[in-house]
């Protein structure tokens, strides 16, 4: 019986057991091709039957493939890592490629391991989500890969990374506000260490100074690009009597909670204070109200990622231009004379 | 020179390279424990140089095992699955085990396919995060390794599973509602070929009937479990002039459709209407004002999915309590006479 032969199972048995070809069987382990629910089902129950083992390193050896790229984020959790991971998902669509998620939580060490387990897995290619890695460790590892880099500017022979501009982007939503007429704007800040926040701040406070207003260090306070950072930011610059007419909160989960601390108050958005994001999450669009700010095109970076890690496992060759962030106008900022 | 000598490279020649022993290239390789960052700069150093390629699929059988499990989620950008995920890898810290993620999108087929690119990468136990495959395919992929399902009950000798009661859950809302005094509660629901979604209205039209207050059909409106559909379910109810004081909304991003909605009308949460939510998404907590709804307790549950995986792969013995649906109490329900 074909049970008692299941040690030495081939893709040629199951293919007999299912009644299918062995090249269907091939495309459906691979996921190269779709194949019809009749098939997928007579070869499921083939590989049941007959415990088949596929061996798709073993495969990816012989050809070369495993037809899977990694991909290190840092969180699981977070909206904005997730709408650049579907947009790889996207980009792999129909190519045969699946992505093999792994995360890091922004600890270079535990980065490196989850990058050994997914080369010991035999990804053909590797995308690697922002992280505190350095250069040189990535570069490092491209040796033994294709990697493409999100939140640093790489340009190696097998390695290629980008960012965005947060700092042009900074500059703009501060030029909307003064354009607004504001000139008392208060600033929640990122965590220091962060390079984004680093520069949404300078973008801040040096479009202040080529508009000649005078910086204020009591309206900078500080946060945590979380809700909760928001709030007590808010907080602070009520309870200190702080005069300011509109607030750039550093991400969009800041303005989250500076908005609720204002509501506290019944000081209302944004008829006595308006408030602009950063980040432009899903949520922001349904907001009471709708919040006014920058929005990353994450979905679109993550394609583009996608599509050139494919280009550098394939040695083709690849233009490519950052995508631009851009303000996003809703309905948290009013003018004021 | 040892670059020459790439293809014979082995953990002794790595661990020579870099001065270290080869238990700890080992520790490092298997992620089972950590090494410093010394250690872990010499190691990779001496892996770039000699292209060293750990084969841990090899290493796996002959241990026995692989040290990962996979993870089969439904979408990468659901804050609602992602909890799970986290709380999952909560459960793996410390055991050397690492997750390795894919997504199957609800569509049987590419969850099927999914699961067979995870068992070839060997994974030594799978969760299942909801989906569409039925239990007769999860009880098939179970003789091949241990199977935690969420989303569904099993029982069986490799394969366990749960969900939660959306429908006890659902009863107490509505309770909740009534004790507040409210009769006309209208209802914004979810997909209708969705369990949870059948179980919430369930739950509504039964505590109704429960407490002897009619059914009005028309206060039960059609959503899509999405903030537009909450959207465009009040703007129906309103333009057919029902009247309603409260709000049961099928999920959290219902009801911040539906209050942008009434926000556009200047109708007031909760003076003039109350709304309650399910799911207690993170967002929920700082919406104006702070959403009452239904704690789902998925950081837990996916803890606990973990350990049993664990428990089931070593063959110990599980007990295990399905956690809790519970009511939050914020802001956005009212008391009337």
């Amino acid at each position: 019986m074909a049970q008692n032969n299941s040690f030495s199972a081939t893709v040629y048995g199951v293919a007999r057991e299912a009644g299918v070809s062995a090249a269907t069987v091939s495309r459906f382990l691979n996921g190269t091709a779709k194949v019809s629910d009749a098939k997928r089902e007579a070869i499921e129950n083939a590989i049941t039957k007959l415990n088949y083992k596929p061996n798709m390193l073993a495969q990816g050896l012989k050809m070369g493939s495993s037809r899977t790229i990694g991909v290190l984020t840092q969180s699981l959790i977070s909206g904005y890592f997730n709408e650049a991971l579907i947009g790889i998902e996207d980009a792999l669509k129909g190519t045969g490629y699946a992505p093999l998620i792994v995360s890091g939580h922004w600890h270079a060490s535990e980065e490196a391991e989850r990058i050994e387990l997914l080369i010991a897995r035999r990804v053909d290619g590797l995308v690697i989500l922002t992280g505190n890695l350095t250069d040189a460790q990535i570069l490092a590892f491209s040796q033994r890969l294709p990697i493409v880099a999100f939140g640093r500017e790489l340009a190696a022979k097998n390695a290629f990374g980008f960012s965005f501009d947060n700092y042009k982007a900074a500059c703009e939503v501060t030029d909307y506000l003064i354009e607004q007429g504001h000139r008392r704007i208060a600033f929640i800040a990122g965590p220091e260490d962060q390079e984004d926040a680093k520069a949404r701040l300078a973008g801040y406070q040096d479009t202040l100074a080529r508009h000649k207003i005078e910086l204020d260090v009591k309206l900078i306070v500080p946060g945590d690009f979380q809700e909760s950072g928001g709030l007590l930011a808010v907080n602070q610059l009520l309870e200190t009597g702080q005069r300011f007419t509109a607030i750039f909160a550093g991400n969009d989960l800041t303005a989250y909670g500076a908005r609720l601390a204002l509501y506290r108050r019944s000081i209302r958005v944004p008829d006595d204070i308006s408030i602009i994001g950063f980040d432009d999450l899903h949520s922001s669009m349904c907001t009471t109200p709708p919040l006014t700010t920058v929005r990353q095109p994450l979905f679109d970076a993550g394609k583009r990622i996608g599509q050139v890690l494919l280009k550098m496992m394939n040695n083709e060759k690849f233009t490519f231009d950052v995508p631009p962030l851009s303000l996003v106008l809703r309905e948290s900022v009013r003018r004021i004379s």
